[in-house]
This record gives structure tokens, sequence and C-alpha cells, in this order.
């Protein structure tokens, strides 16, 4: 096995996940797309499969495992229970536990969504000389929950949840045409510049992930985020549901390329 | 009221539709979307909305009306139970009845489907110049169940279903760039110029709406066609399904306009 991470397969990092902490998959098997995941019991699973269908900038479905399904072509052969390096599990909205598998929390019923994630943009940003601060400052990406709501659906409500990327201001226009080329894994930034219309107070203290230094010259861009299902989670209080951990993705078979649009 | 349908508010169709037997919508309301019913009882909307999810060309969801709301911003102050000029009634997958209102048949927890409809696009291909036989010659677009199989969710699968339009050989390649541009109404076409390779064995006998003679010089192109979830529904049986009768379309408040991409 390659020991450079970028270059390993995705069914070699899954392999890892399966008995390694790693701390996070960013930066693993370059060029496929990798994926959040929230799972509920199929009570449920309606209700959040017409919220992601409503708010599509933040819950852009990449696949769908039906009830008593654990693999699909985004992971051939493999475990939704066990290949992403780390789980959240909630009850009653509450985060009671964060285990390594959920084997044991993982229910006959429960359908399993896989929603896009930025990690597909940021290799194009990178690759079209925008450099991303949270990488170069060694973070995970920081994540903020906004004063916009989501349009509920069901029982699902909540707020939306951005992730921020610096930007120099004269790259900003190319950070906006370079994403807008990916709608099905967040597509174009929602908001460019003000953090206060957002309804976010400081930015040194994101809800998740890290806080990044802006440096000087830098305007805060803000794009939908895939962690905005747990905040519904979290506002909406399902009996169970099973996310990965921020930062730690499925990581799928599936090319970036092919959710590339001209 | 105005005596040109084309002029009539989306409003004023529906209100006609409650009461008057209009022998299609093609033509009412310009510049406003028109929309395909598929209602299910909740127990298969899930399922549905899954295999929406992944068949989206034939079925591109433009609004869900949750089980016990009957009205939406889409028909606002409207009732869907009557605002179509005709229904469909599937037992079993069998076609039980053609009724102008189904306040008798819908159960309270129905869930409403709302699909994109191939008569957006049909405006802007003849704002560009390019004639719709059918429409010259006074018919119903015609359609065909093909040979390619949609993906299966839950409990539908089923044949993907497409409408046929004859373009002239130079304006092919504008009827491709036009409605790529709409690709929640179905967007390009599936297929250009071989019925055979379908498996439609003659053009001159649809599965739904009419004939149309091909012109000289014409060549058919096949698009994905929002009829596709009533062959569903008669190959996957579920225990009730309601739905539009093809040509009599639920006119929405939403403008054409809004489904466009640059």
């Amino acid at each position: 096995m390659s020991n450079n991470p970028r270059t390993l397969t995705p069914a070699q990092v899954r392999e890892l996940a399966r008995h390694e902490a790693l701390p996070t998959t960013a930066g693993y098997a370059d060029g496929y797309v990798q994926a959040n995941l929230l799972a509920v019991p199929q009570e449920y699973a309606f209700d959040f499969l017409l919220y992601a269908q409503r708010n599509p900038k933040p819950c852009p479905i990449i696949g769908v495992l039906e009830a008593g399904q654990l693999n699909s072509e985004l992971l051939p052969g493999g475990d939704i229970r066990t290949d992403i390096p780390g789980y959240r599990v909630f009850r009653d909205g509450e985060l009671v536990s964060e285990p390594a598998v959920v084997n044991a929390e993982w229910e006959e019923d429960m359908v399993a969504f896989l929603i896009g994630c930025s990690f597909t943009f940021e290799s194009a940003l990178q690759d079209n000389g925008i450099s991303l601060a949270h990488i170069d400052q060694g973070r995970n990406v920081p994540m903020y929950r906004t004063s916009i709501a989501t349009t509920p659906a069901g029982v699902f409500s909540g707020p939306m949840v951005v992730s921020m990327r610096p930007v120099p201001a004269n790259q900003v226009a190319d950070a906006v045409r370079i994403t807008s080329r990916y709608p099905s894994v967040h597509g174009a930034p929602v908001h460019v510049g003000d953090p206060a219309q957002l309804g976010i107070a400081d930015l040194s203290r994101p809800d998740f992930g890290d806080a990044v230094d802006i440096p000087v010259g830098h305007i805060p861009v803000f794009w939908a985020c895939g962690v905005t299902p747990q905040a519904a989670v979290m506002n909406s209080r399902p009996r169970l549901a099973i996310t990965h951990q921020p930062g730690k993705m499925l990581v799928t078979d599936a090319r970036d390329l092919a959710y590339q649009i001209p």
C-alpha cells in the first residue's frame, strides 16, 4: 500500500478507516468524492429526503442506502457502519457518543443518506491557484450556524450551516466561477464578505471545525455546508440519527470530475 | 377574463379546470410552468421520492405536497384534487377511472409529487424558430415506453417513457443546446434519431398521446418524459395512485424562466 495518502484508492482508505483512528480524510484519495453521512430509521426517511430535496445547496444527495443495504456502487463491498473514521450518534437530538464503528447502534431499518462535500471543489480551487487558509494552517475548515432558515419538511427544520474560506479579494470572482461548476456538491457561495448578515457574531468562534486566521487582504466567503443535516437533527430531535464526525468523511468510488459541469 | 388562453393567469386556468372539461392545457398561461402529478399514500412516499431522486431526467420534482396539504406556493389557495382538468386513478397498477375531480378518491395521508413537464422548453424551442410538429398538426405529443430501464427504488421500477418531436436535421444541434438549459424540466434529449435503439418498433403507434407525421428532412428526437411515473405505477402496482391525464397538466404559478440556467 502507498505511503502517500493522496494516492490511496478509496477502497484502501475505507479499509484504513475500519482499523485506524484517522484524524481526517482531507487529503486522502485525490480526485474521489467524499461524502457526509446522515442515517435515520425508516420512519424519518421520507421527511429527510424531502428536506434534502427542498434544500439542495446544503444537502446535495449523491446516494441513498435503502433499509437493510450496507453498501452500494459508492462503496463496493464496504460497510457503511464501519468504513468512516468516526461516527456521531444522536438520540432525541442529543449527541450521546462518538464511536469508531456503529454496528451496535445501527437498526435494521435504517436508511443512510450520502451527501456531497466541499472537499470536491477544494481541489479545483487549489488547482486554479487559490490557496486554502485552513489547509495552509493545518486545521479543519470552520463552520457556522447561520440565521438563514432552511426550508422545513416533515419533522425536519433548522438553520443553514456554512463553511468559510478566506479568499484574496482579487480571486473571489474566480472562486465563485470555479465552485459554481459543482452544483451537486454545494456549488457557488451563498454569501460573500459580511458575516454579520448571516448572524455570525465572531468568525473566531466557529460552531464546528476550527477557527482560521484570515490573512490580510482576504475576504471571508461562505458556502452551504453538509453539516446542515446535523443541525437539523439537533433542532428536530428524531429518536435516533447517526452521522460522520465533521472532517472524517466517507471516501467513495465516485470521481470528483463526475460532479463537474462544463 | 381574457378570451385568449395564452394570456390567462395560472389561477384563472386552475379555476377553469375546476369547472370545465378542458381538452388540454397546452397553450394556456404562456410563460408558466405546467406540472405532471403523481399522488400516492404516505406508505409509498419515500420509495417514490427516492425513485425520482435516482431518475431526475424523467422525474424532475418541482414541488411536493405533504400529507394533508392540498395547495402550496405553486397553486396558492388551490386544491390539488380539483385544479387539474382530468385525473387518472390507478388501483394495484390498473387504471380504474378518469374522473374530472378526485375528492372522493383522495385519502387523507396522500402525498402529491409535482413533476416538471416539457411544455416549459417547448416555448423556448418555438421562440428560437424550431416548429413543433404535434402543435402544427393539432395533436398531443407522442410518448413511448422504451427498453431503457429506470433505476429502481423501493417498490418502484419500470421503463423510461420518452416524448418524441421531429426536428429539422439542421436544427437538431440547436434543439439540444436550447433544451439543455432546462435541466430541471427533462433537459437535453436522451436520444437522437434511431427509435429501434430505444426498443420503439413503430413511431406511428405511441403508447401515450397521438402519432404525428414526420415531415421530410426531420429527425425524431427523444426527451425523457414525465409520464414515466405512470409507467412505474403500472409496473409496480401500489395500492392507490392518482395522476393527471396526459396533456392535461397542473398549471402552476412558477415562471418557466425560473427553471432556465444561463
